[in-house]
């Protein structure tokens, strides 16, 4: 195990029925709010108007960021920035999924940043101050709702990376399951999705001595694996939608990945795949990790590759190798029956003429060549990728 | 799951090597230190002298409370809340096990309560000021080093209490496994015991929709499992040491509790044996852990318990009662092979005679019998006490 720090004080506030903490929470950073937000969607929910009221008994003067993309913008960014400085925001409310908080978190650092804020995100780390940041989490998915990580989008540039700080961190979460009542079967998936993403990225890794971190993150997988089909079938399933929401939070809150060396191979050949076709995240995520998982099988993964078929996947074959592949198939099973398109083509991406262009960027901005699971060159990306145009089988 | 609120701050600095930035995190909070600590060990091993040649070059005024006992007492409470006091100290510096911290706690309450301390213990919940705590563990056993626990003795009244409140979570923990190489092979197998009893405590109790908490619990126990056996065997394997100090935070930092609605079962057991005899905590709660775990099998046990066996020791039979009864063995031949003396005669408990006062206590200063995982009268509790008499067999 590596040395590492821990240090995560967002105060969550877990559970139905909460909202009425959030004046309370507010005012231990003054009245002026940024309220950051997506489509209309909080608005058709009566969640919008809910919050609303609280602010204005509160006596909070408020201010307004909406329309933020899925995948968030620069542009947007700026904006917020420019309202924190010209403003004066004292805290930064910010209310839905992963995309609204991670601008959120770029908006909270640029209010402080002098000089041009993709230039604040290239630079991947940020120590600079932030204004205080709370949210209101409506997705299961990302875990940015405690943690110091951002990722934002430019798209003349074609290029989605994640940055963050310490002065990110959000001060406090509320994460009421019943929020996630009404998010879709696609976006279900595709956030269940991506909170296995970041538990396999983290898991899969070489440094020896981290049972804490793979048994956890054994224990959160088995979690999404049991609970994301139950709220994909019975959307208001409020046991099923708490277990997805606390677990996307501690699945990237420093638990599974701190005390390990490696860095994250699949995110960076998403990033790539969003940042080009402005695809859904989780999804892209679901299509890759299976394929990634047998392209790096060999006698160096082959036991915590098995080790993942055992203990989440419940196989008993002895076989190493053979105990892999299970879990790989198992892997990719699941995901096809939480309705996860599994190819490229089902989401749009039909021929293969970027591949090597979106390899090269996955390598420049990421250490997959270096550090990974399994170190990836350019050739091993585009590999990857052309595996993931037709179904797959693994055994 | 129930709601909950997770808001645990401590600065964790997990590794080796990391006491060059004790002056930094002591200088948040002002240069007048209460040194807090056991028996002689950290001066033999050199840690005392350390630590002092580090904050003299740091310019700290510092005072000592030395002699904390295994199961700290009132009294040095008492003495170490008037040097705060007459003193006007910044910040504890607990340098030692679950005891030498949960002392610390307390005096960092008591130096801001007025009246007798005892008094402050048996409220059972305190939400007054407390000086802040920085804590050096040198033993993975209680958590203690990252919640706001503390457990107290009185051996005048013969009692021992849980208590605790918001200001007693250490404001930052240096977590050396380095510095648990000499703890005795005794010590070692009663803090790994300690640890899983929190787990166990948290993980068996009827809230539904709880697979987030069940899963880290389970993941681990799977490493107390794996690692204390090697530590036993190698005390100087850092590996170990690492996965056993980071469980023990983890197992009762809220992580496996929060979101639950019931009450411990076996510690309050265990703090009578402890008042009465002053025993080791850890070894009390091995011996008692089995044997409730057969007394409360039932039909509304039985599927957890079966879950229990399955997940922790890998047990493959398919009838619950069987699996379960299967896992309790495997747990009770676990701690055999830790060298866990599993019978009170073997720790000096020769006869019965205090076992009904011993219950009636239990009874009395828990809610055992009302919300346990079982509810447990005092002829319960009797019972479980009588059954670690003897060798059992579960099968």
């Amino acid at each position: 195990m590596e040395n590492f720090t821990f240090n995560v004080s967002t105060d969550i506030r877990f559970g139905k029925d909460r909202l009425g903490e959030l004046p309370e929470v507010l005012n231990q950073f003054g009245k002026r709010v940024l309220l950051v937000y997506g489509g209309g969607s909080i608005k058709r929910s009566g969640l919008y108007g809910k919050i609303m009221d609280l602010m204005k008994e509160n006596g909070n003067e408020v201010f307004e960021v909406s329309g933020v993309d899925p995948n968030p913008r620069i542009e947007t960014v700026e904006q917020g920035a420019e309202i924190c400085k010209a403003e004066d925001i004292d805290v930064i409310l910010a209310v839905g999924g992963g995309s609204v908080i991670d601008c959120s978190k770029a908006i909270a650092g640029g209010a402080f940043y002098e000089g041009d804020l993709w230039e604040m995100v290239e630079k991947r780390g940020y120590m600079g101050d932030a204004v205080p940041l709370v949210t209101i989490l409506t997705l299961a998915a990302t875990g940015s709702e405690m943690n110091r990580g951002s990722v934002i989008t430019n798209l003349k540039t074609k290029q989605k990376l994640g940055f963050g700080g310490p002065s990110f961190l959000p001060k406090a979460s509320f994460l009421d399951p019943t929020l996630t009542f009404t998010v879709s079967e696609y976006q279900t998936a595709a956030g269940s999705a991506d909170i296995f993403s970041h538990l396999m990225e983290n898991y899969f890794d070489l440094t020896p001595g981290t049972d804490v971190q793979d048994g956890v993150a054994e224990g959160l997988m088995r979690t999404v694996i049991q609970n994301a089909p139950i709220a994909l079938k019975d959307p208001e399933n409020y046991d099923a939608r708490a277990n997805l929401m606390w677990a996307s939070s501690l699945a990237l809150n420093g638990l599974t990945g701190s005390g390990k060396a490696g860095t994250w191979s699949t995110h960076p050949m998403e990033h790539e795949l969003s940042a080009f076709y402005d695809i859904t995240h989780g999804i892209g995520l679901a299509i890759l990790t299976p394929r990634w998982m047998e392209h790096v099988l060999n006698d160096e993964t082959v036991d915590k590759l098995a080790r993942f078929a055992r203990e989440v996947f419940h196989v008993q074959e002895s076989v190493p190798e053979m105990a892999a592949r299970m879990g790989i198939q198992k892997l990719y099973d699941y995901f096809v029956a939480c309705g996860i398109p599994m190819t490229l083509p089902e989401v749009g991406i039909e021929d293969d003429s970027a591949f090597e262009e979106m390899a090269a960027q996955a390598v420049a901005h990421s250490k997959i060549d270096t550090i990974g699971f399994q170190p990836l060159k350019k050739e091993d990306v585009v590999a990857i990728y052309e595996a993931c145009m037709t179904p797959s089988s693994f055994i």
